[in-house]
C-alpha cells in the first residue's frame, strides 16, 4: 500500500477557473483587479518568486505591478505602501520578504490596508481572521485548507496537528482549522514527544522548515499529511519537512514536496487579488451587493 | 488525595503588590494611571463589575474614570472612545460589555488605540500577540497565565488543553501559552473526544461556560486544572465548568471557581492601566527608558 498523493496541480487549477469566473465578472462591472508587488531586495529567489506571479497573474486577466525598491529606506518603503493604499486602482499589496535589515518590518506590514492585504503579511489580518472577520489569510496557510478541502479531507469535528507556530503558516492555519470546527494542537521545536500527539491526529501539517522532522515514527496508518515545509538537501534537492520514503508507504495520504502547497500558493494570491478587487466593488453601496467573505 | 487548591486570592495579591510599586514609580515620574470605563448598558451585573474595577483602582492609586453612556448611539460611543484615545491623561481604555444590540461591537473596539487596550479587545491586539509584538491580552486570558506562573507549574515543552476557542479567553490563552513554549491542543463544542485530548495534557484550561463540561472521565491523576467558566447553577449558586466533586479527588491541582482566575482578571487589569501608563512614559525619548515588554 501507498499513500492517495494529494498533488498540488489539480487545486490549482480549481483555484484559476474560480478566479477566471471572477475576472469575468468584474470585467462586466468594468474593473481589472490589480495587484502590486513592493520588492525591497534584489536577490535571485525573490525574482523568480515574483516572475511567478507575474506570470499567474497574466494568465488570468489580472494585473501585476512590480514596484522595484531594492535598496529604498524604511521611510520610502512606508510612502510606496501608503501611496498603493489610496490608489483606488490597486486591489492587492503584496510586501515582498525578505526585506533589507535596516527597515522595520513590522511597521511596514502594520502598513498596509487590511482590505488590500492579500497574503496576511498585516498582524490586524490575523487578529480578524482569529475572530472570524473578514481577513485574507497567509496565501500559504490558506492553500493548506484548499488542498485540504478539495480532496474531501473531513475537518469538523478532526483532531489536527500543526507542526510550526510561524505567522505566515502555522499561526493563520490554526485559526483557519478552528473556523471549520477541527480540534487543533500546535506543535514546534520545543514540544516534547512529537509522535504522541501526531500519531493521535487523524490530520498532520508540517511548516517547520526541516528536513525529516517527520519520519515514519510520528505518523500512522490513517494519518493524512501536508507537508509545507520547503528546505533543500546535501544534493540541492528541494525537499519537504516529512521523510517521504518512510512516511509514504505508511499513511493514507500525503501532499509532496515539491508538487504540492507550493503549487498552490500562486494561484491562489491571484485570486485573492480577484477577491479583494470584487470586495472593494461591493463596498460601494451604490452596486448593491453584499461584503464578500473571505475565512 | 485531593488536589492542591491553586486560589485566586495570593496570586492577585501578588499583582497588586507590582501594581503598587509600578504606581509608586510612576507617582516619580509625576504620572498617575488612569483607566476609563466606558459603559453602554445599564445591567446591574454590568455595574457591579464596574464598581469592582473602580475599587480595585482606587485602592492602588491608579484613577479610574467611569464614563455613562447607557443609551448612547454608535456613533456617540465611536466618539467617545476616540476622544479618550487622543487624550494624554488617559492610559487605558475598556469598553465594557455587553454593549448594545444596535451597535456595530466589532468596528467599537477596533477604534480602541492598542496601546490602551488593556483588556486586549481590538483584533490588532489578538493579532500582535499572535506575532510576538508587544500587546496587552484580555485580562481573563491572562490571568490563567498569572495562576500557572504564581505556583511554578511548568509550561515550556508541556501539552497544554484549552477548551474553548473564544476570542476573550481561548484564542489569546492559546498564543499566551505559546509564547512560552507550551503544546497547545484548542478543543471546542466540535470536539470529538474531549477525553481523549485532555487526559495526554498536563494542564488542561475550560474556558467554555457549560457547568460539569470537564468530569472525572477527562481528566487524568496528574492534570492540572484551571477552570475559567462561570455558570450558574440550578440552585442560584456560581459554578465553572469543572465538576469538582468529581474532579478534585482525582486530579493534581485545581484552580476553583469561585475563588480563582475570577479573584485575579479585576486586579490585573489595574496592572495593566499601570502598564500602559509607563509605556507612554517610555515612549517619550526624553524620558530615556526602554519600552516596557507586555507579552
Amino acid at each position: 500500500m501507498t499513500a492517495r498523493d494529494l498533488s498540488g496541480a489539480p487545486v490549482a487549477e480549481a483555484i484559476r477557473q474560480r478566479t477566471t469566473e471572477l475576472v469575468g465578472r468584474l470585467a462586466g462591472a468594468g474593473v481589472t483587479a490589480r495587484v502590486a508587488v513592493v520588492v525591497a531586495t534584489g536577490n535571485e529567489a525573490t525574482a523568480w518568486y515574483v516572475r511567478s506571479i507575474e506570470r499567474a497573474a497574466a494568465q488570468l486577466g489580472v494585473e501585476c505591478q512590480v514596484v522595484d525598491l531594492a535598496g529604498a529606506t524604511h521611510q520610502q518603503l512606508a510612502e510606496a505602501i501608503t501611496a498603493l493604499n489610496e490608489d483606488a486602482s490597486v486591489h492587492g499589496i503584496i510586501l515582498q520578504t525578505p526585506l533589507p535589515p535596516a527597515v522595520d518590518a513590522a511597521a511596514l506590514v502594520a502598513l498596509i490596508d487590511p482590505a488590500k492585504d492579500i497574503d496576511g503579511a498585516n498582524p490586524l489580518s490575523l487578529g480578524r481572521l482569529s475572530v472570524g472577520q473578514p481577513a485574507f489569510a497567509p496565501a500559504t496557510a490558506r492553500s493548506v485548507i484548499e488542498i485540504l478541502e478539495h480532496y474531501r479531507i473531513p475537518l469538523s469535528g478532526q483532531h489536527v496537528a500543526v507542526v510550526g507556530r510561524s505567522a505566515v503558516v502555522g499561526k493563520p492555519l490554526a485559526q483557519l482549522l478552528l473556523q471549520r470546527d477541527a480540534t487543533v494542537s500546535i506543535c514546534h521545536s520545543k514540544t516534547v514527544d512529537l509522535g504522541r500527539i501526531t500519531k493521535s491526529a487523524s490530520v498532520i501539517v508540517t511548516a517547520v522548515g526541516r528536513a525529516n522532522l517527520l519520519t515514519a515514527n510520528e505518523a500512522g496508518e490513517t494519518s493524512v499529511v501536508i507537508d509545507v515545509g520547503t528546505n533543500v538537501n546535501a544534493e540541492g534537492k528541494l525537499v519537504g519537512d516529512v521523510h517521504a520514503a518512510s512516511v509514504r508507504p505508511l499513511v493514507r495520504a500525503l501532499s509532496p514536496v515539491p508538487g504540492g502547497v507550493g503549487t498552490v500558493t500562486t494561484a491562489l494570491l491571484v485570486l485573492h487579488a480577484a477577491q479583494a478587487a470584487e470586495a472593494s466593488l461591493q463596498l460601494d453601496p451604490a452596486k448593491g451587493a453584499h461584503m464578500a467573505g473571505r475565512r
